[in-house]
């Protein structure tokens, strides 16, 4: 059986409050449940329940919302995952972040990336930079993520399978972002403001395709089952998710000789 | 340059609709946009645009959403993406999935525990049971994946990391989902209706904690810049999702004498 | 032009707050605007800006929002303003209240019955009652409402042309429902729970027809004209509605010889 | 008994489908519920129930729904009801509408205006002036209404109680519309795209106060009392509503001296 270790990193629930521990010798949890010794859990399997408390081994999203120091907005779970998955993002892909911020979703992307993938996260504010590397540090499975301290448009790569950019006026980086994607490749933005909306979907059009737009509402219920309702409060609104994917190039739709006529008369890329 | 070969599987965007094709020699799409030969993608580069066509290749979203074969209600990327992040599968998870349906979802959590993790889906249709075997056949990313014909009360196996489970009435197999799980992990269900949600959570209080009841809401935008807004319509319903973590133990929350007493006088498991 | 007086009623407006108040002389607002003297405002126009203060005539939602002293949970505006036209009240209307509650949506439901229209509502409990007479007496538009401290199963009247049920229990109410309601005469519902529709459901199924559930979700968003963006946070639920009609008689569909008997052989209300 | 008479307007109700109908003599209403001769239910209490068929006296809903003749995009009724009574309309009150349309909302105002009140709509479009005036005629309660072919610049009447504008460029006529408002009053407008919120907003700031931006959103709910759950499709949107109070005047804070300086050297209206 998996039993909780001295030092090990746990969440303890208390009804639907979280808080993300370590298990320190000599070290007690006070909450309103009561004092719990923190050394009471080791030796006991995750999954232990102390009173009202229960005592769980974190998951990714423990580590976003209770874990990660935040100096920034971070971009959360509702938004988190269905970013990661949109964009494709599998053990082994090579992902461009642009605009580390706290880091929250630089360590969901590192998770999905796996041990043999890679991720570059790139933060021009110094402050950011260094508290998102410190957050990386504490809480990511792999090392296989590098922060950069710069501006997008200084920083040279590879081109990327995938990208996510987080940056306030991402149209003016459109060009740059191509350049470091591959063919194909899917980029995915989230912007606050149905402003910024217009001012990217305007930029991006032309060099990128299958742009969508779109909102993720989570609306979470009481769990009694006998009463079962809505939370009467909600997040209204996080930010506006854009996708879309590189076009590389364009072609006639004929095969054979019309196609051969375009190719060397035109450049491939129109862009 | 990564380009495209004959047989690779591609998805072609025309406007908001999708269609995942193989590049057949000889073959044609046809589609509203007019007819492209397939062989005229073939050395292209991924994310060429033909005429009103683009070409990239299949994200995990496009091959649920168009490569499946349904024989049943999928559960949509909106709710998959949540739900394999929520239940924090990562490379090298072992994950149970209960009710195979078509295989959806199967496919995603396949390619979140990676070639190192595990999934084992169980479903007691055969017809479902032969369909999803297809889809995960054809599409799967690891050899991962196994899918048993059998019920779930049948069906043993050494505990896991995280189950989903996706029945008509899982409130029957709570005793069950427990013995297969490790301590502390997490269960997901989906069901369509609000008594659902309720019999469920009458079902599991006690043997597990934390849980959470929520559904995730998408909504889309048209993605003129000048006229930013909402698609007049919307999926309005898909399905309630619940989350909860098995509780392993329960044991009182003094440290030394007091629990000592405890344990050997209950037993440390109540349910 | 028309002015504000002395004594009148008036809503303060400062950003995203708003305030009741009566122009009382040598009494001052005080605010995160300042001090304004309310003597400043006598004699200027409805619709004058002080400084960061803006002052207004107070609304229907002004009143209900700000001026209606709560003792219970209110119906908010955004179901008010629909369960009032869904309930075809107009001039003229005499419209059944059950469970006054504090009054808010009696002082609607009182204003478009209007001068010629009557509002009868009931309400058990002796606190709310008193409660919400003084609600009614404060900000009623016309006098046009009786409150009546009693249980519904003890109120007879002639039935009504519309009626509107708030009560925790609404399925114990059914038949004395349809009894105080007009032949076709709409009724609604507002219960908080899934649990509360589905038995408010079993119990109006036959005796009422038209029947629809739903939810109004009201989303509110910040009103800078380069950021627009919703709000942060938003309510999350109310309540759900339910709507109905009452039926009055079952009738065979041919005309002549096929009615002629069912009629006379079969009661003509199966409930 | 209320009973249906021959040439009433009626609704059939099936299933969730409804129908305005007239009970014409020799006329039958054909649906997937059978036939249903319309003089059977002529003698008949509103609210008989024939086979699956459900007959009721039709609501302001119902017209605007079933009734109205569309020759442009509708106000909803989820988002008529709540713009009424937001704006404040009651018996008696004198409202302008600017956009005509097919005259729904038009119908809605009307009624809430009430014999003693009166609603003056401007539109442009001479084909929707003449179906409007078509769809007023056939469906008003009360003779308090009148159509104006003609652009709102060029209308003048005496200032209004209330007014709502639904036009593709409001932004336009925001000078024309504050003559044509009370101090106070309050003003609403329905635009579909995020862009026209920002351009409305930019053009009201300071000559209204009060400034709200939302939208409503419905959810239904399938009606089956043991499977309670929302639709699968659902409207996702309609329009974005703007709400604002005219500011007649602009003030000094404080009573006596300061404001006698104040009103003097500068012009009370500052727009």
């Amino acid at each position: 059986m998996d039993v909780m270790h001295e030092n090990d990193l746990v969440v303890i629930a208390y009804r639907d409050k979280k808080y993300l521990k370590r298990l320190e010798k000599d070290k007690s949890f006070h909450g309103k449940g009561g004092i719990l010794p923190l050394q009471s859990a080791v030796g006991c399997p995750f999954g232990t329940r102390f009173g009202e408390y229960e005592v769980f081994r974190p998951t990714i999203e423990d580590i976003i919302m209770y874990g990660v120091r935040r100096e920034t907005q971070i971009v959360f779970p509702k938004d988190a995952f269905f970013i990661c998955l949109k964009l494709d993002v599998r053990c082994g892909s090579r992902v461009l972040e642009v605009g580390t911020g706290s880091g929250a979703l630089t360590l969901l992307l590192s998770r999905a990336a796996g041990p043999e993938g890679q991720v570059v996260s790139v933060e021009k504010e110094e402050r950011h930079y260094k508290n998102s590397r410190k957050n990386i540090e504490r809480f990511a499975d792999f090392p296989n993520t590098e922060v950069h301290n710069t501006d997008i448009d200084e920083f040279n790569a590879d081109p990327f399978d995938a990208a996510f950019v987080d940056l306030r006026e991402p149209w003016l980086h459109v060009e740059k972002l191509r350049a470091l994607l591959k063919g194909g490749a899917p980029v995915g933005f989230i912007v606050p403001t149905a402003n910024q909306v217009s001012d990217t979907l305007q930029a991006i059009k032309g060099g990128f395709g299958d742009i969508e737009v779109m909102e993720i509402m989570l609306r979470r219920y009481k769990t009694l089952a006998a009463r079962l309702r809505p939370e009467d409060r909600m997040v209204g609104h996080t930010g506006y998710l854009l996708f879309a994917r590189k076009i590389e190039a364009v072609r006639g739709m004929g095969a054979g000789e019309a196609e051969e006529k375009l190719v060397p008369e035109e450049p491939e890329l129109t862009f």
